[in-house]
C-alpha cells in the first residue's frame, strides 16, 4: 500500500471532532440572541462529530505506521475540503444560506481565511451562525500556523524552508513529533492576540459579540465582518486603529512576533522580510495618502488612516475595508489591484504570494544583470545574510510563475462564464491571493452573490488553492502522484 | 579604457548613413504623390547622412581593438535610440507630426515593430511621410533579425542561447566575423518574404503603394497600416488570408522557414517551438471562432477568419486589426489580452516574451512538481529532446519575472497619471509586448493621441525595453554597468 490511508482517514476523524466542537461553541450565541439558530448548530455539530467519531472507531486498528510526504499532501488538502464540507451544515440546516454552492463558498472562504462572501445582507442572519462564520476563518487561520510552520517545510513547497530555520525549536526533521510542540507556542501567541485585540475593542465601545467576532477573522487574517459596511461601520479612528495593529501582527511572522515577547528584538530587527514588509506598507501608504488627498476633500488623518487601513488590509489579506478605494482615482485602483499579490509575510496567517518570495526574487533579478556581465561568477542571492540554496530560488520562482499562470487561467474561464474584465481580474486575484474584495462587481462595497454557480467553485477552488500554497493541492491532481513507483 | 567609445560612435555612424540612405527612398512616393513633404525628407535625410558621415570621419583613425560584451549592449540600445532620434525629422520637419513626444512615440513604435500610433487620421499624411513611418517598421525588423539570431545569444540574453545552435551557420563565438554572415541569409528572406506578399496584395487588387507599406509593415510585425481602419479597411477574404499567412511568417523563426525553403522539414517538423505554436494559434482560433458565433449573427467563415486573424496579428505581436474584438465579448477582451503576452517564435520579428520562453517556464513548472516528492532526481527540462542548461533555464525564469514587474511598474506609473485601469494594463502591455493595439482607450479601434505627454514617453521607453529583450536596455541602467572594474 502506497499511501497509509487508514492513518488519513483517522486523522480526518480528529478534524472533524475538532469542527464539531467549535460549532458547538457558537450554541451559547444562539440562545442568547434567539435568533432560531440553536437546533440547526446543534443538529450540525452532532452531525460532525458523529462522523468523526466513527472514522475514529473505524481506524482503531491502524499499524503504527510512520506518515510519509505522499500522506502529507493528502491530508492538508483533504482536510481543508473536508472541513468546508462539513462547514456548511450550520449555513444549509439553518437556512441562512439554503443553497450548497454559497454555503461551500462561504465555508471555504472562512476556512481558507479570504473572507470573500456571498452574503448581500450579514445583519440578518441569526447570531449564531454568523459567529460560526467568524470562527471557520480562525480555526483556518489555527492551520495555517501549524502548516506553515510544521508541514510545507517539510513538504518543502515553494521555498517555505527558507522560513523555516527560523522558527523556534523546528528543525526539518520527521513529520509528526515536531508539529504540536512548535506549534502549540504559537497557537497561544494566537489565542493571546485575538483576546487583546477583543479587549481593545470593546475599550472602544464595540459590544462584547461584534468584538469577538472580529478579533477572530482578524487574527485569522480573514475578514468576515458581522456588519454589511465592514470596518466602515465603525467611525471611530480609535477602533480602526485597532484593527490596523492586530492586521498588521496578523501578517506579521508568528515566530518573529513570538521572538520580539521573548524580548528578542535583534533577531526581529535583522529579519529582512519583517523590514520589507514594514517599509513597503510605509511606502505605499505614503504615496496612497498623497493621493487620496490630492483627488478628495478628506482631511490629514482620515487620509491617512484610510490609505495605511486599506494598504495593511491588502497586503496581509485580510480584506476588511474602512472605505471604498475604487472610487478614488484610476491610480489607487490600479496600486490596490496589485496588492492583491504580495501577500503577508511567511509563517502568519496572511495569504498570497507572501513578501520573503518578492524579496527572492527582486534579488535574483538584480543578480542576474550582473550574471550577464560576469556568467562565470556564483552570485547567490542572500536572506538575513545567508546564501540562499539555487535550488530553493528556482522553487520561489517556479512558484510564483505558477500562481501567476493558475491566475490568469483562472481569469479566462472565469470571463468564458460571462463576467467582465476588471470584475474577473479582481475575483481570480481577490480569492487565489485569499484577500477578499476585489475590483470591478466584486469590489470593496461589493459581494459575490452575483458570480455564477460555476464561478464560485471555480473561485473556491482557487481559495484553496492560494491557501495552501498551490503545489498542495496541484500535486493531488498529477497522475504522477498516484503512480505506484 | 573600459569602452571603446570610438568604435561605438563609428557604429552608430553607420547605421544614420543607412538611416539617411533609406529616408531618400520615400522621395519618389513624395513626388510622385505630390504631398508637399518632398522638401522635408530631402532635408531629414541629408541630415541624418551628413551627422553619420561626421561620426565616420572623426572616428575614423581608431585603434583596432576588439568590442567587448559591454560595448554590444551600448550600440544595441544606443543604436536604437539614435535611429529614432533621427527618424523623428520627417514628421517634425514636414509637419506632419509636429509635436517632438508624439514624433518620438511614432518613431519608436516603428523601429521597435510596435505599431502603436498617435495619429487620428493616418489617411491624411503625405505619402513619402507615411512611406517613412512603415519603412521605421522594416528598418526595425531587419535590426530585430541580426540582434536575435547574431548579438543576443553572445550577450547570453534571457535565454536566447536556446535558439541559437538553431540557427544555420552560427557558433557562439566572437562578436563581429559571424553577424554579417549569417544576417545576410535571412535578410534575403526577408525581402524575399516582403516582395512576395506584396505581389500576393496587388494580385488581390491592392494598390502598389498600399502594398508595398503593408508589406513592409507585416514582415516586421509591426502593425503600422496606412488606412484608418487597418486591415478591415480590406474586406476581401483574400487579402485578410494574405496578411494572415504573412503575419504568421514572421513571427516564425527566419532560421526555420530558411531549413523549410532548403526543404529540411524534418528540422522544421521536430521543433517544439514551432508546434506549440502553431498548435496554441488553432486552439485560441478555435475556442474565439465558437465564441464569436455565438455572440454575433456573423456566419461561419467570417468568424473564422476574424478570430484567426486577431489571434495571429496578436501573438506574433503585428497588431494589424481586421475587427473590433473588444466588442465581442468580456471572455474574449480577456483572452486577446492575454495574447499580448505570448509574443511570436524567437528569431522572428515578433516581440514580446517569444513561445520558447512559455515552452521552458511551464516544463519546468510540471518538473517541479515532481521534483518536490524526488528532492534529489535530477530532472532537467528538455526542448527539442535536448536537457537544457539549468542557468538558461533560470535565466528564463527571471526574464519573465522582470517583464511581469516591469509590465506591473509601467501600468502604476501610467495610472498614476490617471489613466483609466483597462487602459493602463492594455497600453503598458501592449506597448512592452511590440503589439501595437490594446484594451481599453487605446483598443484596436482607438489610437495613443490622448495619452498624457508622460505617459507617451513612458510607453515609448517601454517598447524599447521590450524590444530588446529587457536585459540589454536595463543593463545600462544599473550602476555596476558603469562601474570601473
Amino acid at each position: 500500500m502506497k499511501f497509509n490511508f487508514k492513518a488519513i482517514l483517522n486523522i480526518m476523524g480528529i478534524l472533524l471532532l475538532l469542527n464539531g466542537a467549535f460549532m458547538a461553541l457558537c450554541l451559547p450565541f444562539a440562545i442568547q440572541y434567539k435568533g432560531g439558530d440553536w437546533f440547526a448548530i446543534a443538529l450540525s455539530s452532532a452531525i460532525t462529530l458523529a462522523v468523526g467519531l466513527t472514522l475514529r472507531l473505524l481506524t482503531k486498528n491502524r499499524e503504527h505506521k510512520e506518515l510519509k510526504k505522499r500522506d502529507g499532501y493528502i491530508i492538508v488538502s483533504g482536510g481543508w475540503i473536508v472541513l468546508s464540507l462539513f462547514g456548511t451544515l450550520p449555513y444549509l440546516l439553518s437556512g441562512a444560506i439554503p443553497n450548497f454552492t454559497d454555503a461551500f463558498f462561504e465555508t471555504m472562504s472562512g476556512f481558507t481565511t479570504t473572507g470573500a462572501s456571498i452574503l448581500a445582507d450579514i445583519e440578518v442572519v441569526p447570531k449564531g451562525i454568523l459567529f460560526w462564520r467568524s470562527l471557520t476563518q480562525w480555526i483556518g487561520g489555527m492551520g495555517i500556523i501549524v502548516l506553515a510552520v510544521a508541514i510545507l517545510p517539510l513538504l518543502g513547497i515553494g521555498g517555505m524552508q527558507l522560513f523555516v530555520a527560523e522558527a523556534p525549536g523546528i528543525a526539518p526533521d520527521k513529520l509528526q513529533p515536531r508539529i504540536s510542540e512548535t506549534a502549540k507556542r504559537l497557537w497561544y501567541l494566537y489565542v493571546g492576540l485575538t483576546i487583546a485585540e477583543m479587549g481593545l475593542l470593546m475599550a472602544g465601545g464595540v459590544n462584547f459579540y461584534d468584538s469577538i467576532n472580529h478579533s477572530l477573522t482578524t487574527m485569522a487574517t480573514g475578514g468576515f465582518s458581522t456588519k454589511n459596511a465592514s470596518a466602515a461601520h465603525y467611525d471611530s479612528p480609535y477602533i480602526q486603529y485597532v484593527f490596523i495593529v492586530f492586521m498588521f501582527l496578523a501578517g506579521t511572522s508568528f515566530t518573529l512576533t513570538y521572538f520580539a515577547l521573548k524580548r528578542n528584538f535583534k533577531k526581529v530587527l535583522r529579519n529582512e522580510e519583517f523590514k520589507v514588509y514594514v517599509s513597503f506598507i510605509a511606502i505605499i501608504t505614503v504615496v496612497a495618502t498623497i493621493t487620496i488627498l490630492v483627488v478628495t476633500d478628506n482631511g490629514m488623518e482620515k487620509s491617512f488612516r484610510d490609505a495605511l487601513f486599506q494598504v495593511v488590509s491588502l497586503i496581509t489579506t485580510t480584506g476588511f475595508v474602512s472605505a471604498d478605494y475604487t472610487a478614488w482615482a484610476p491610480f489607487l485602483t490600479v496600486l490596490f489591484f496589485i496588492l492583491l499579490f504580495v501577500g503577508g509575510s511567511a509563517g502568519s496567517t496572511a495569504g498570497g504570494v507572501k513578501i520573503v518570495r518578492h524579496v527572492v526574487l527582486f534579488k535574483n533579478s538584480f543578480l542576474e544583470l550582473k550574471r550577464q556581465l560576469h556568467p562565470s561568477a556564483v552570485m547567490p542571492v542572500r536572506i538575513n545574510g545567508k546564501a540562499i540554496e539555487r535550488n530553493i530560488v528556482f522553487q520561489v520562482l517556479a512558484f510564483i510563475m505558477i500562481y501567476i499562470s493558475i491566475f490568469l487561467l483562472g481569469t479566462v474561464l472565469l470571463s468564458a462564464m460571462n463576467v467582465d474584465f476588471d470584475t474577473a481580474f479582481g475575483a481570480v486575484a481577490t480569492t487565489l491571493g485569499n484577500v477578499g474584495p476585489g475590483i470591478g462587481k466584486v469590489g470593496p462595497m461589493d459581494n459575490f452573490a452575483a458570480m455564477p454557480v460555476a464561478g464560485k467553485w471555480l473561485l473556491s477552488f482557487l481559495m484553496l488553492l492560494g491557501r495552501l500554497e498551490l503545489f498542495t493541492v496541484l500535486m493531488l491532481l498529477s497522475p504522477h502522484f498516484w503512480k505506484k513507483n
